[in-house]
C-alpha cells in the first residue's frame, strides 16, 4: 500500500523548488518550514491511511449511473467528506471565502499524495480547484459571495465542461448555445461530452461552468463565453433551490479511473420538469471572453494533470519496490545469501527501479518548480511578477506532458518488475497504467502541450525567457562541477552537454518560427518537450544533491545524468534533423 | 477493423527476411512466389473477416470458468474449427501426420494475421505449435502417432505446463511431482500457475506437456522431466477414454487478452472420481532431462510472441491511421482544404503514425529473419544449418523483447493518437495496450531475453557469429551508399554509424564477461538489446527499400534511418558507461 514520501517531496519543495529560500527571504509571510512539515505529514497520513484504501474499489465498482444520478464506489463518500472536514479543499482558497491562502505548491504538493492514493478521487478536487481559481478572478462580486465559500471547503464540487464531440481540442469549434434571458441571466442548451465528475453524490450541489456561444457571438474561439450552471439552484438564503435543468445521460466505460464519473452533459433538454425550458446560467467575466476564463481555469489545470503522472509514477514505483524486494527468483551475480536472491539484486532490475525512481524525481521537481513560479508571481514587484509568470508558463507544458508520459512508462515498467503478476489485476500494478493512461490525453493532449512550448512559450520575454532558464540551469551544473564530490560522477559533464542540447535546439526552433517554418518546427515538437524535461529534470536532481542531506540524493543524480539524459543527444538530432525524412512522408503511411 | 497487410507481409518475407532468394536457389523444394502469395491472401481473408470479429467479444466476454469447465466467448468455436477445416493449424506440421510441412516462416507470417485479428484467440495455437515441435523432436513413436496426427490438425490443442508460484522465470525452482508407475507410466501431482488455455471447450481434448520432478531427481534445472498428460486417455483405437486426474481450479482476471484463459491446474487431486490417485502422464524423452524438450517448445514460442507483438501493433496502427485520416481538429500549418483540416496533416500526428508503423515494419522485418534462419537451419549441409541454427538463435531473445516492446509502445502511440476517444473502451484502441502489455513478459520476461542475448547469444560460434552477422548488415548499408539514391536521403550513414554502435558494444560485453565482469555486462542488456533492436530493425527496412517496388518503403526506411535509429548512441552510452553509476546505487532506492 502507499507510503507518502514525505521527505522526498519535502526535499523538493523546499531545496529544489525554491521554498526555503523563499521562506528565507520572507517571500511567503510567516509560513515556516515546521508548518510545512506538519502539513505534509498530516497530508501523508490522511493520503495513505484513507484515500489509498480507495484506490481498487474504485476500479471495481465504478460509478453506476440510474436515472441521471451516479453512486460513488462504496466508502468514497465518506473519505471526501472528512478530506473536506480536515480542511484539505481550502488549503489555496482566499481567506475571505474561507480559505488557508496557503502557497499553491504546498497544495500541489498535497494533490501529488491524493492521486498517488487514488488518481480517480484526486481528479474531482482538481476541478473543483479550477473552478474556484475562475471564480475568483473573474466572476461577479455577487456570484463569489454565493458560491465561493462552499466551493473552498469542498462542500460543494466544481466541473470544466469544454469537450463536444466535434471540439476537443479544438473548443472553437463548440456549439453549445447560450440564450439571454431577461432577468440578466442565461438559457444553456446543448450537450458536453467527456464532463470528470458531471454527476455524483459526494456533494449537495455540483457547480457546473460551462463554455457556449451566443446566439450573435463571432465564429471560433473569439466568440465563446463561459457560464456558471449549478445543479440545484441556489435561495438567496443561500439554500438549495430547484433543480436546473442540467442532467448527465451517460457515462463512459473506460480504460482506467473507473471512480471517477467521466458524463455526458445534457443542458436544456428539459428533463426538470415544470421549469422554463433552458438550463439557467450566469456569465462569468465578459461575453464571448470566456477563453480567457478558461485558461485561468486551464493552465493550473494542466499542472496539477502533471502531477498526476508524478503521483501515479510514485505509487508504482512505492508497489514495484516492495515486489522487487520480497520476490526471490534465480540467483544474481555476486549473490552470496541462501537460495534465490531477491529479484531487486539482478542488475536489470535495479536498473528499472532506478529509472523508475529517477523519472518520478525529475518530474516530480519540474512539477514543482512550476507551482513555485506561480506562488512568486503573486508576490514582489510588478516585474518579477512578470518574470514569475513567465516562468510558469513556461514550466507548465513540461510539468503536463513530461511529467504524465513518465507516468505511463513507469508504470509500465512496474508491471514488467512483476513478471506475471504485473498482469493480474488484483495485484494492482496494471491498474497504475490503466489510471495514468489518461494523463497524456486530457487537459490538453501532449502533442498540443509539445506545440504550445514551442510556438508561444520560447517567444515568452521576447525569446529571452528561455534563455535565461538555461543559463540558471547552468549555475547548478557549475555548482556540482566545482563540489568535485565523487559521488556525482560525471554529473556536471553530463549536464553540461545536456543543457547545451537544450540551447541549441531551443534557438534553433524559435529561428525556424522566425523563418515562418512552422512545420519543420512543430516537426520536432515533442522530441523537444522531452529534450526539455531531461535536461531540466536532471539539472534540478543535481540541485537537491548539492543541498546537502544523505547521498541517496546524490546517486540517484548521478544515475539519471549517467544513463537516462544521454537520451539528450538523439532528441536534438531529432529536433534539428528529423523533418527532412518526417514532412512528405505520407506516402508511407497507408493500410 | 482489421485488414491483413499482405502487400508488407509478402515484401517482408520475400525481400527482407530472404524468402525470394532461398526459394530461386531451390532451398525450399517447389515452394514458388505464387503459392506463398495465395497462403497469404486465404490468410489474410480469414484474419480480417473471421478472427479480427473475435476481439472485443472475448474481451468482454472472457472465459468463465464453472465446475472446472470453461466456456469460450461466443462465436469463438464456430470460427476455431472451421480454421481448423481450413488447414491453417498444420501448415507447418510433418506430413506424416498430416502436416503440410511448409517453411516456419509462413506460418509465422499467418500468426501475425491471426494475432492482428485477435492476440487471445492466436495464442492458444501458438502453445499447441510448441507441443507438437516438442512431440515430434523427443516423443517416442507410439506417442507421435497417438497424439500428432490431432494436434497438427488442430483437433486437440496443446499448453505448456511450466510456472508455479515460486518458479516462474526458474523452472528449476519448480515441485510438481512425477512417480513411476508399474505400466511405465507416471502419477502427477502438483498444481501449476498461469496456464494459457488450460481448459476450455474448443476441442475435445487438451493435451498438457508438464514439467515435474521425480522422487529421485536432483536438485534444479537437472532434476526436470517432461511428461505428456492428456486431459481425457486415449483408447488404442483414439477414441476418447476416461478423464485424467487434471483439472482447472480457478483462471485469472487479467489487464488483457480476455478471450484467452490463463488457469491454474490442478494434477493428481483426486477430482476424478474412482481412478487411483494422480493424473496419469507419459514421459517425453529421458527423464531428467527435460530441460531440453522444453526448450524446443520455448524458443519457437518466444519468436511466436516476438510475433504477438508485432501484430499488435499492426492493428493499433491500421485503427490510429483510419481515425487520424477521419478525425478533423484544427488547421495544421500550411493546411490549405476548408474547415478543420484531419489530424493527420498536423506533423505531430504524422510522426507518430510514422514511428508505429516504422517500428512494426523493424520488429516484422527482425522476427520474419529469425523465422527464416529456422527453415534455413533444416536445409543444406552440417556447417549450413549449424550456422543458420546459430542465426536464429541469436535472434531469437530479439525478436522475442523487440517486438513485444515496441508492441507496447505502439499500442500506447495508437491511444494517443485517439486522443479522449482512445481512451474509451468501446473504441477497441486501449485493448490492445492491455492486450499487448503480456506478451513482454510471458515466454521469459524481456530483461530474461536480454540476459540471454548477452550471456548466450554474444558467444555463438566462438564469439564470432555476432561478427559476421553486424558485417553481413554492412553489406546492406554498403548498397544503400552505392544506390545514391536522394529519396533515401542519410540513411547510408546512419546505418553505419549505429552497425558501429552495435559493434563496439557488442565487443565490450564480450570482453566484460570475459573478464568475469557479470554484473558490469549485465547492467548493459536491456539497452544492449534494444540497440540490436533498432540497429537491425533499420537495416532490414533499408534492405526492403533497395528491393524495388514503390517509394514507400524507401520513405519510411529512411524515417528510420533519421528520427529513430539515433537513439543508438544514448543506449550505447549506457552500455559502454552506465554500469558505474547503477550497480551500487541501492541506497537511492528506498520508500
Amino acid at each position: 500500500m502507499y507510503r507518502a514520501p514525505v521527505e522526498d517531496i519535502a526535499h523538493t519543495l523546499k531545496d529544489i523548488a525554491g521554498l526555503a529560500a523563499a521562506m528565507e527571504q520572507g517571500r511567503f509571510g510567516d509560513l515556516s518550514g515546521d508548518l510545512v512539515d506538519a502539513i505534509l505529514e498530516e497530508a501523508g497520513k490522511f493520503a495513505s491511511t484513507r484515500v489509498a484504501p480507495l484506490l481498487q474499489v474504485g476500479d471495481k465498482h465504478g460509478t453506476p449511473l440510474k436515472d441521471a444520478e451516479i453512486s460513488m464506489p462504496p466508502g468514497w463518500k465518506d473519505v471526501y467528506q472528512e478530506w473536506v472536514s480536515g480542511g484539505w479543499n481550502a488549503l489555496t482558497g482566499k481567506e475571505e471565502f474561507g480559505g488557508q491562502a496557503l502557497p499553491m505548491m504546498l497544495a500541489i504538493a498535497t494533490f501529488e499524495m491524493w492521486n498517488s492514493g487514488s488518481m480517480a478521487f484526486g481528479i474531482g478536487p482538481t476541478l473543483t480547484l479550477g473552478a474556484i481559481e475562475a471564480l475568483e478572478a473573474h466572476a461577479t462580486e455577487e456570484l463569489q459571495q454565493t458560491y465561493l465559500p462552499k466551493l473552498v471547503s469542498g462542500e460543494w464540487m466544481g466541473t470544466m465542461n469544454l469537450t463536444e464531440p466535434q471540439a476537443g481540442s479544438d473548443v472553437g469549434a463548440l456549439r453549445t448555445r447560450a440564450e439571454r434571458a431577461d432577468d440578466g441571466t442565461y438559457r444553456i442548451f446543448g450537450s458536453k461530452i467527456f464532463i470528470t465528475y458531471g454527476e455524483h453524490d459526494l456533494t449537495d450541489n455540483i457547480i457546473h461552468l460551462v463554455l457556449a456561444r451566443l446566439p450573435d457571438a463571432p465564429a471560433g474561439t473569439k466568440g465563446i463565453s463561459l457560464f456558471l450552471v449549478p445543479k440545484y439552484l441556489v435561495n438567496e438564503d443561500g439554500s438549495l433551490g430547484a433543480r436546473n435543468d442540467v442532467f448527465c445521460s451517460s457515462i463512459e466505460h473506460k480504460m482506467g479511473i473507473h471512480g471517477s464519473p467521466t458524463c455526458t452533459m445534457i443542458y436544456g433538454d428539459g428533463f426538470a420538469k415544470g421549469s422554463e425550458p433552458g438550463a439557467i446560467g450566469w456569465l462569468i467575466g465578459e461575453e464571448n471572453r470566456g477563453l480567457a476564463c478558461m485558461f485561468t481555469m486551464m493552465n493550473n489545470a494542466r499542472l496539477a494533470v502533471g502531477i498526476q503522472g508524478v503521483a501515479v509514477a510514485e505509487a508504482a514505483y512505492q508497489k514495484a519496490l516492495t515486489y522487487a524486494e520480497d520476490r526471490r527468483q534465480m540467483r544474481a551475480p555476486g549473490w552470496s545469501g541462501e537460495g534465490m536472491s531477491p529479484i531487486i539484486e539482478h542488475p536489470d532490475v535495479q536498473r528499472n527501479l532506478l529509472t523508475m525512481k529517477a523519472l518520478t524525481g525529475a518530474a516530480r521537481s519540474i512539477s514543482y518548480a512550476c507551482a513555485f513560479a506561480l506562488d512568486m508571481a503573486k508576490t514582489g514587484t510588478i516585474e518579477e511578477a512578470r518574470y514569475w509568470s513567465d516562468r510558469a508558463n513556461l514550466l507548465t507544458p513540461v510539468a503536463k506532458a513530461f511529467s504524465t508520459d513518465i507516468g505511463v512508462d513507469v508504470a509500465s515498467i512496474g508491471i514488467q518488475i512483476h513478471g506475471g503478476m504485473g498482469f493480474i489485476e488484483e495485484t494492482g500494478a496494471a491498474q497504475f497504467l490503466r489510471d495514468a493512461r489518461i494523463a497524456p490525453i486530457y487537459e490538453g493532449t501532449n502533442g498540443i502541450q509539445a506545440i504550445d512550448l514551442v510556438q508561444r512559450k520560447l517567444a515568452l520575454g521576447g525569446g529571452q525567457h528561455i534563455k535565461g532558464y538555461i543559463d540558471e540551469l547552468r549555475t547548478i551544473a557549475d555548482a556540482v562541477a566545482a563540489s568535485n564530490n565523487p559521488i556525482l560522477g560525471e554529473t556536471a559533464d553530463r549536464l553540461r552537454a545536456a543543457l547545451n542540447d537544450l540551447e541549441a535546439t531551443s534557438i534553433w526552433l524559435q529561428e525556424t518560427l522566425a523563418n515562418k517554418q512552422i512545420s519543420e518546427a512543430l516537426a520536432g515538437a515533442t522530441p523537444y518537450l522531452r529534450l526539455f524535461g531531461l535536461a531540466a529534470g536532471a539539472t534540478y536532481l543535481a540541485k537537491g544533491a548539492l543541498a546537502g542531506g544523505d547521498d541517496r540524493h546524490k546517486v540517484l543524480a548521478r544515475f539519471f545524468a549517467e544513463n537516462l539524459l544521454n537520451e539528450t543527444v538523439a532528441l536534438k538530432d531529432r529536433v534539428l534533423n528529423g523533418a527532412a525524412s518526417m514532412l512528405g512522408a505520407r506516402s508511407a503511411l497507408s493500410l
